[in-house]
């Protein structure tokens, strides 16, 4: 084993957290700078950039892609493209790779298993997703689903993270549109943690947490910013970040895989909505979107529900936050809803 | 109740998440620009600066001050000094105000109840903390104490976060040295963890797990920093952020308070070291610490044990930390603790 060259999970022996260790991170290149005015933009443009046509050869081997008919793969001619991440966090290993590490009785280690990928979305070299047409956004929504239910073939992937970094001040360090996928060999804190409330829900109340939710925002109506036949876009009672929001299906799922591409049409539409009055309320922020859906393989599960978070990062989180747990939020949700609303096309 | 204009504790009624929702914070003076190249220093400057002597009319009257002796409160002639927030996250009330809002049958809030104090640190305009004296320094752990102490004689407060953010990337707004205090009617999540889990421990093997870190951590030595003969300062075996940092009592008691004098300015002199350790390996880098500790007028609890957390801020958490809440950190502990040891005075 070794602690400085390979990825590992790590479970800290007095508060029970996993991190991952991933050395290799800190090789990746950062074209988007922390102190850039516009903070979408980067300085490398095209010429540099991994993820533009022509320069696939920067990357890893593709492992999904939109093309042409007759293109060649690794080669131009795609509008979409899914390919290992060059610098990722977790790495594939042969199936008889041990999995636990334990270096001694106190604390708790695994080898950094897990599959790291990148969503390029699209061929062109631009930094907004309301720059994606609808097909674009939903050919995006596609792969997501297209990819989780590739990742379910592997029996040791147990959840897969999808999420997307937008700006630098939501850690994004390349321009080009893209989002990213972890395949992780357990359950991350925090759907762990949403799988037992909505357990504990579910037995109290005999019905999703969710379903209540969709159904008290969309008759108090303070917090609903667009409210869809199939899907409920809104402002969580209790936002970690300014301008927090929710997009959710209307009908119980815990699975995102069982998305039609017509749903995931309209699903499109409503998040370039969202996104479009996020742009004009708060100036173009950086933000991240975050799937949150059941493990991969389970069947639908009563108690829990996908659906996206899009959190804009206007404000860093500070000590209070870091050493509490507990995030102090300037705008109340129902102001942002307000805000939100207004500017909806 | 009115959902704008004051603070409100809310419940997140699908994931039990606690956060704060402080309108007024939206209202604070931000002098430390994020775009800064010296994340440390303000435009400002001392005219401006309502920590400076001379500005006490900027902020609310002071609470706790070290002082010259003859000097009136609120004037100059101070060498640290309490002050109420301006910009406070949590409020005082009258004690016969309702604690509990509810209002529905589906969220729960609470009236936003609690002291946000600041401590002025110095009255130079100074930024960095190892620009305090060993004695400015010891002032400050011991004032730390002082304000537990009588936070703690209002039993509506339950637990009193400490904590300071250094640069704007660690969500520092001013830039005069300073530290914060928040007094809160509950045990906040992160808090609440550490002493579910160090009970968890206890229970199970019947000491502290913190005092087994220390035996297990010296033993090692593979991520000691600094084995000073009353406290350890060591890079936690699973740590969030690169760099993070941990001190901790080698002496056994989950209270802060119970520390002498003589005790704090030890520590003060070995945070300094760190501090110098970490300026010189990061460059000055942005970073936050929080004091870690037991509830206010808990008895020393044999499963918890009062530490420091000291975590610079080199890289942003993106959508995989927001949406999984796992961290990626790309600088092995051991790694951290080699440099940092490296670059002790």
């Amino acid at each position: 084993m070794s602690r400085i060259a390979t990825p590992e999970y790590r479970r800290c022996p007095v508060t029970g957290r996993w991190v991952i260790l991933a050395p290799e991170r800190a090789l990746r290149p950062i074209q988007l700078q922390h102190a850039d005015p516009h903070p979408r933009r980067d300085a490398a443009g095209k010429g540099l950039c991994p993820f533009c046509p022509g320069n696939e050869v920067m990357v890893p081997s593709e492992v999904y892609a939109v093309r042409d008919p007759g293109t060649e793969a690794d080669r131009p001619g795609w509008q979409l493209r899914v390919v290992p991440n060059k610098f990722p966090a977790v790495k594939e290993l042969s199936d008889s790779s041990p999995m636990a590490i334990t270096p001694d009785g106190f604390s708790e280690a695994m080898i950094g298993f897990g599959r790291h990928e990148v969503v390029v979305e699209t061929e062109r070299h631009d930094s907004d997703p309301v720059s994606l047409s609808d097909d674009e956004f939903t050919r995006l929504l596609v792969a997501y689903r297209e990819r989780l239910k590739e990742l379910a073939k592997n029996p040791r992937f147990t959840f897969a993270s999808v999420f997307k970094n937008v700006g630098a001040e939501a850690g994004a360090s390349l321009a080009h549109l893209h989002s990213q996928i972890i395949a992780l060999p357990l359950v991350p804190d925090a759907i762990r943690t949403e799988l037992e409330a909505g357990n504990d829900y579910y037995r109290r109340e005999r019905r999703c947490a969710y379903c209540d939710m969709i159904r008290y925002e969309t008759e108090s109506a303070l917090r609903v910013v667009d409210d869809g036949q199939q899907f409920l876009t809104v402002c969580p009672f209790a936002p970690r970040f300014a301008y927090e929001t929710w997009v959710l299906p209307k009908t119980h799922d815990s699975r995102y895989e069982t998305a039609t591409d017509a749903d995931l049409l309209v699903l499109a539409r409503q998040m370039k909505r969202l996104l479009t009055a996020m742009d004009a309320v708060l100036s173009g922020p950086a933000y991240n979107w975050y799937l949150h859906c059941g493990p991969l393989r389970a069947a639908n599960m009563p108690y829990y529900h996908w659906h996206i978070e899009i959190a804009p990062k206007t404000a860093r989180p500070a000590g209070f936050e870091w050493g509490s747990g507990c995030f102090i939020n300037a705008v109340p949700p129902e102001l942002a809803a307000v805000k939100l609303r207004a500017a909806l096309k």
